[in-house]
């Protein structure tokens, strides 16, 4: 009734061993993959009793939190039975007790994780120049964060302690830009979940949360100047996130070094807001009469701009990040089509039946609105804004998302032009099929283009996206993870050690372990067993 | 970066209305559909504090057991928000309020669900022959643990109270088996999980948990007679059923009116009894010298035929259903063809190079000694053994696997043979797509195939397969509902009932609202919501 050795093609030995799993997992590797690593056979050994993290640098909040939180993620979660049944031996390899890991931020602490954020970070355990001391040291607190992640992959859960070895890391990030978007429009997902996917973001180092926050099934924003769009556009009155919420996620985030991209797509994909904000949506006509149903965000219409100034300039204070990602993706011209007042207002601007050309006249408007807000905020927007030649400002983000091999050329053009892009054409995670199917995130590298080395340097990076119509509270874990790890070690770590899906694997296989026993229900990519998995 | 209009194809109606879920759900409506039912408008209310059921006929463990059950079912962990804030209000349609409802089980409880069990049950709330008052009628606790789901199915959560319709309702299966595999040699399932599953299959009233137990990747059932199997076969000694786990699950089902019909698949797929069993498999040759890999059971030694005496004689005790799955599917012949001592035993027996029979003479010794043991067990096997014009016993049960559309072809040979078969081709639920996808598993008929009335007949049900390669403790339940709630629909009720997937839907969006609002990760099938899902 199943031939597992047909569906298991990627993996030449899932037939060959039998009573196995297909890969079977590293020990004690860091994922995404550091960018220099040198480890040693030689080891220390941990013993939670007695270790400690010291601060000998700069401190603050962000360091405090991190440290009492990596000491429960090292020695709460992570427990092996298996390994803990096999206690380390003192032998000749054994080089002493580390009881003590110096942190040392060299700079001081920054506020708010941001776009041009130093993540880099040095790890030594045992190294030539400081024999059997542990140190983190990097100049950011942002890189203290990554590398007290990368720390906690070392460690192996051995008897009532952990092993590990003499090491040296030297680490930073290919990509400034390392996202993950969740939509929760089309299905809502309570802030528990947030937290928990943030948590997994941080444990992959990716650094954006793009909140896809409201699209046309439902408005679960809740604004203090505009009540309604919740109240009347929300599935339900529980089904809301209040500025508490907001404040919560987004502070949640900045504790682990991520930022927090909130998105208000317009003017399409906004049906919810309507019965919220009368007059802002386009009336659609069937036969000269208004036939009560509604098009995208009437751009004719003064009032709209009045209602976009008020509503961003809550938005941007409430989510303190440089950017917002302003949508404009895939607007539909029929209702404006069936609309006179719109008609009118097109022969006036002498624009007759130029749709495309109505739709820049508010991009170029909303894009203006929100660059003069008293927060000075830039914008991502979706790649039909640029396509579409609408003059945007020269810090945009153009977020490539069209299928592949399409997006190559669309890099390739956004570059020229001199725009800053973000791939997400091949990581697009709400897309599923059966089997091993990680493979093609893996060999997507949004730097593969015919392009000059400064068009190379304007692609900031990529964007796993989780879209959600097939996606709630029960599935968003497990269907996101470990996929999105895949990503995130693609944007992570060095091309020339990203090239090869089957050497990854067994890294791969180790860090969904890692993360399942640390409690979090990220699902299975081939047949194998956790010591956790119970 | 995403239109959801695309995607729904299958709904008309998901691009016309907007800020709303795709299907709206019904209220108080039983999944799967019944046999008969009337609703009126009129209705009683159920107040938690005081109602009980009384047993007004014979009673029994599993009834105590279920009546103490679905109190918690219906009271504790359904709750809706948003209706239990709009509470009733006594108006004409009030019919009173109904504090008891009377269980009467007519004939003597039976302890073990079975192939020919009786599950018609009829549920009466106000009806014209007993107005104001509630009961649930069968001739068989089965039916009575049938009727107490769909009575649970009709309340609805009103202020502090429930109200439910007057009710009529006479219902039967259309099959007498429903069955669901789980496969836990891929990956190992806890039994905390195992019964996860038997909740939801006892809420969507089947009856038949088909449990593979073991296969090529591990061998996780304990053997009392041969205890290296699994202490050398199973993943770790953690991922093992012991006795106890088996007993436990075998009761948990008893209780649901639920059989387990445990499979042990062979002579293929037994990769993972090797290593506890030295002899079983046959030894793989490469260039005339045994190369250290090993192919199906050998069926030349004599003893491996003592050994599956031994083996099926406790497999029986353990696992009290007449049934036994004997698998037989795919059987691989590269490593027989490769090995000399095989080559001689069928030079010997006149059968060189008719590998086919080879495999008949193992399977027709197999089913020999089955259906000869203590307990005179029955047989399903995959459809290659009757493929393969092994004799089979009668009342063998042919599991038809193979892909649509051949299955229709395939279930006209085996029951034109006579033989007994269930239906599983439509119903591989391992197998993911994006979208919605399940209208193809509620359009797939086991007796859609040009046969007799006689054959017709023949046709037991069918089976949902969720195999394990993809699958843990992780997804396993978001991955298996509601999508297995379809397939049973499909397998109680009605066929004329059951001809119109869109019709469905909204019945399937209450029951998964129901299901996720009793505390199972049962997944979404489009853009909604449910009260409970936060």
């Amino acid at each position: 009734m199943y031939r597992v050795c047909l569906i298991l093609l990627a993996f030449a030995t899932a037939c060959a061993i039998a009573g196995f799993p297909s890969v079977l997992p590293t020990k004690g590797e860091v994922w995404p993959r550091p960018q220099m690593s040198l480890t040693s056979s030689t080891y220390m050994v941990i013993r939670p009793e007695t270790f400690r993290f010291t601060t000998i640098g700069q401190d603050c909040d962000i360091l405090k939190a991190a440290l009492k939180r990596y000491i429960g993620i090292m020695f709460a979660s992570y427990s092996s039975v298996e390994l803990r049944s096999q206690p380390w031996r003192k032998d000749g390899l054994f080089r002493g007790y580390l009881d003590n890991v110096k942190v040392n931020l060299i700079a001081q602490c920054e506020e708010l994780p941001h776009r041009n954020m130093d993540e880099q970070y040095e790890i030594k355990i045992d190294s030539p120049d400081a024999p059997l001391e542990g140190t983190i040291i990097s100049h950011s607190v942002w890189g203290i964060l990554r590398g007290l992640e990368s720390f906690s992959h070392l460690l192996l859960p051995s008897g009532s302690a952990y092993v590990l070895n003499s090491t040296q890391i030297m680490d930073f990030p290919r990509f400034s830009f390392r996202g993950l978007m969740l939509d929760t429009a089309r299905h809502f997902l309570p802030v528990s979940k947030l937290k928990e996917n943030l948590d997994l973001m941080a444990m992959n180092k990716l650094n954006v949360f793009h909140w896809h926050l409201v699209d046309d099934q439902s408005f679960p924003y809740e604004s203090a100047a505009f009540p309604n769009l919740s109240k009347l556009g929300s599935y339900s009155s529980n089904h809301v996130y209040s500025a508490e919420d907001v404040a919560d996620v987004v502070e949640y985030a900045r504790l682990r070094g991520i930022r927090v991209l909130p998105e208000f797509d317009t003017p399409g994909h906004t049906k919810s807001w309507g019965p919220g904000q009368p007059g802002l949506l386009t009336k659609c006509y069937t036969n000269s009469t208004p036939d009560g149903t509604f098009g995208p965000i009437d751009p004719t219409n003064d009032a709209n701009y009045k209602f976009l100034q008020s509503f961003f300039t809550e938005v941007t204070h409430r989510f303190p990040d440089h950017y917002v990602h302003l949508g404009g993706d895939e607007v539909s011209f029929s209702c404006w089509e069936s609309n006179p007042a719109i008609t009118q207002f097109m022969a006036e601007h002498n624009i007759t039946g130029n749709y495309s050309k109505l739709e820049e006249i508010y991009i170029t408007k909303l894009l203006d609105i929100v660059a003069n807000l008293p927060t000075k905020n830039g914008y991502l927007v979706w790649q039909e804004v640029f396509d579409n030649g609408v003059e945007v400002a020269k810090d945009t983000v153009v977020h490539v998302w069209k299928s592949s091999p399409l997006w190559k050329q669309e890099i390739d053009e956004v570059t020229s032009a001199g725009y800053q892009t973000v791939l997400s054409s091949c990581w697009y995670l709400n897309y599923i099929s059966y089997g091993v199917d990680w493979h093609k995130y893996y060999e997507c590298d949004p730097q593969e283009f015919n392009g000059t080395a400064a068009q190379q340097q304007l692609v900031l990076g990529g964007e796993a996206c989780m879209w959600g119509e097939y996606v709630d509270r029960t599935n968003l874990i497990s269907r996101t993870w470990p996929r999105a790890s895949v990503v995130a070690e693609k944007l992570w770590s060095a091309a020339a050690h990203t090239a090869d899906a089957d050497a990854a694997a067994p890294r791969l296989e180790e860090h969904r372990c890692r993360l399942l026993g640390r409690g979090y229900d990220v699902e299975p990519l081939w047949p194998s067993f956790c010591p956790s998995d119970l």
